[in-house]
């Protein structure tokens, strides 16, 4: 992704109609081995209101939807492609979509123009707003759902920003035991999500505390405390010029950097250097990260963005980008900094080519780094969650 | 409230229908004192989205609410009371509403007949789904407010039930300190939302976690655990008959007593004995409270409902009720349980005369307890954060 370029292109808006354009997965709760079930026949997706049918997984992965809207005169159904509901006799609207990808996606009721959540789906913060979702099930896997393992827990932690002069929360992962163990520090990986979501993404959407409850259980990753604070930060007395740009990240890391991270290390049980801290995050939230990671060398020595590269676009920028980072490329690479890209197969257009150009010009120029592929999935959850599972292996070790 | 009488009459829907029927409270966070500011002009709820102005108080503390839908035919606005929105020239409806009482009121559109959440609310976990709130400030107030005083954390807790062969997720508080202070150990209060409601209504809609925070830190509460588990349980291997009953509170009282206590006793620093454990829970809360509490004289000592009486109706059930907890009023009375008893002056019919008819009952027979009316708030969330305000002053002393 071309930083210049895409600062003009995508808004929120945008990103969330390319959301909204991709993707779904269904969690089954299989306690013998926790593995998804192939879907066999249609049955009612985990995103559903509890005991809730309104959302019918198929077995070729298409989704029935319903609503039961006698009045209405015109309900259309948006999941980044719009399909006009059909009404039937009973006063119950219905649409059946094209198959879609496993994984979670993002999706609305349109009802006279006015675009709303579906009141029979469990809801999302995504789209600067919440938003209904359906899961769509990928068989046979099971890293993301909780498992007959220790669970760590998920703490909101609030903290006063002088910076923005306003109450903050972020939610804080801490591992199994954490409790327990009280002689035992732990390295911190600080976790963003993407433009229009918030701080509770990957605990709902990403559902980042199974994904790191399974890992660490398997010895695959190592024992953490992962950080999930807000990706926006609107610092007081400063008045911004222009429109709103959400490619302006200074507000953002200026708060983590000098409240967020000691704070955390103050609250915390951790190893506060930078072997034993990392940083990453998805789409909007990996540009944050690129941009935190890399012009605070000292803090940070692993830095990832998952679908969301680098604001370096071309050749020329490459020696000035991040404070001369690369200026020297052996020198950076002799510093032990842990570099990790990562896009979907299925990502659309500049979303993929923007972040595999990413990797490809950290290739040619020699700088040493990981790049991950999630296989046929797109700009969304599932991407993000397989991203994770990968990054997480690489930390601290 | 009469228990046969209230079985019969109350449904999940009706008591959506009264919650909606009742009131609202904005949140200014001044720093300085935190007091909520009078409205002396048209000011943003706190319950927008982010820099949101759909929901505007004004200062008689009618709301001013617009929604932008160019071809929509009808839209209406549920707050109890159903409104018909007017269409402007510009495709943005408006209406303003009655004035309203101080605090938190759920609120509906109704576009074309069908009920959604507003998007352009915050959104929170009522009426079984995820419902539109809107907060009607109360000058001068602050107690559940973010102050500058030490912050505890909400923990989501995961575990496995195998009662009802589920995960279950938990939501505890830990008081400001609990991290440092590591050979403090700590009673706990168990504490219950209401019908359509979930384990997050009382961080998100009740604030608990700014009332317990500043509770504590002015000395008029003890520190203490607070853990607000999902007050519904569907046991496994149980063959529910006939239609589901809201008033039968067998699943959720064994899973609470037999899993949840024992569950957060080995997670957590607690006192693990019948002085230093609390239950209380708001409208069904309350009756699970009574339930398990009562039935189980020997873990709590202290029992509350908050506008949500004892299942008691007659003279004739009061000696059997519970077990007989009260055949012998005397040694129910030496027994040093505390009872707590609440209601808003503004609840509506029997919500308010079946609680006030249970006080009077206890009254009667004898029964110490303690009584408290919230003046002029209703069958909604203001009322139950001054009773768990007020409630708290009495715990663990």
């Amino acid at each position: 992704m071309e930083g210049l370029k895409m600062k003009k292109i995508l808004t929120i808006a945008a990103l969330c109609a390319l959301l909204l354009s991709c993707s779904s997965k269904q969690v089954v709760y299989d306690i013998t081995g926790n593995k998804i079930a192939p879907v066999t026949e249609s049955r009612p997706a985990t995103t559903n209101l509890v005991n809730g049918q309104s959302q019918m997984i198929n077995p070729d992965l298409s989704v029935t939807f319903t609503v039961r809207a006698p009045e209405a005169e015109k309900v259309q159904f948006d999941l980044g492609k719009v399909y006009d509901m059909a009404k039937g006799e009973n006063g119950v609207w219905t649409v059946t979509t094209d198959p879609q990808v496993v994984g979670f996606h993002y999706y609305f009721l349109i009802i006279d123009g006015i675009r709303v959540a579906d009141p029979s789906s469990k809801l999302f913060y995504g789209c600067s707003m919440m938003s209904s979702g359906v899961e769509i099930p990928e068989a046979g896997e099971s890293y993301y759902l909780p498992q007959e393992v220790p669970h760590g827990e998920v703490r909101m932690q609030r903290y006063w920003s002088e910076l923005t002069q306003a109450w903050r929360i972020c939610y804080v992962y801490v591992p199994a035991g954490y409790d327990d163990n009280l002689k035992q520090s732990y390295p911190v990986l600080y976790l963003f999500h993407g433009g229009g979501e918030d701080e509770t993404g990957w605990p709902n959407q990403g559902m980042m505390n199974n994904i790191m409850d399974n890992m660490i259980a398997a010895g695959q990753a190592e024992e953490m405390i992962v950080v999930m604070d807000r990706g926006y930060a609107k610092l007081a007395n400063v008045t911004e010029s222009g429109p709103r740009n959400m490619f302006n990240f200074d507000g953002v890391s200026k708060v983590i950097m000098e409240e967020t991270v000691p704070m955390i290390d103050a609250n915390y049980r951790t190893i506060p250097d930078r072997k034993h801290r990392a940083i990453t995050g998805l789409s909007m939230g990996g540009f944050i990260s690129w941009n935190i990671g890399l012009t605070n060398p000292d803090a940070f020595a692993y830095v990832g963005g998952f679908s969301g590269s680098g604001q370096v676009r071309s050749d020329d920028q490459f020696p000035t980008a991040y404070n001369g980072i690369w200026a020297d490329v052996e020198a950076f690479n002799n510093s032990d900094t842990f570099l990790y890209v990562s896009t979907g197969t299925e990502e659309p257009g500049q979303m993929y080519t923007g972040v595999n150009a990413f990797h490809k010009l950290l290739e040619q120029k020699g700088v040493n780094h990981v790049y991950f592929e999630s296989q046929g999935t797109a700009h969304e959850w599932l991407t993000w969650r397989r991203a994770l599972k990968d990054f997480s292996t690489y930390l601290f070790k």
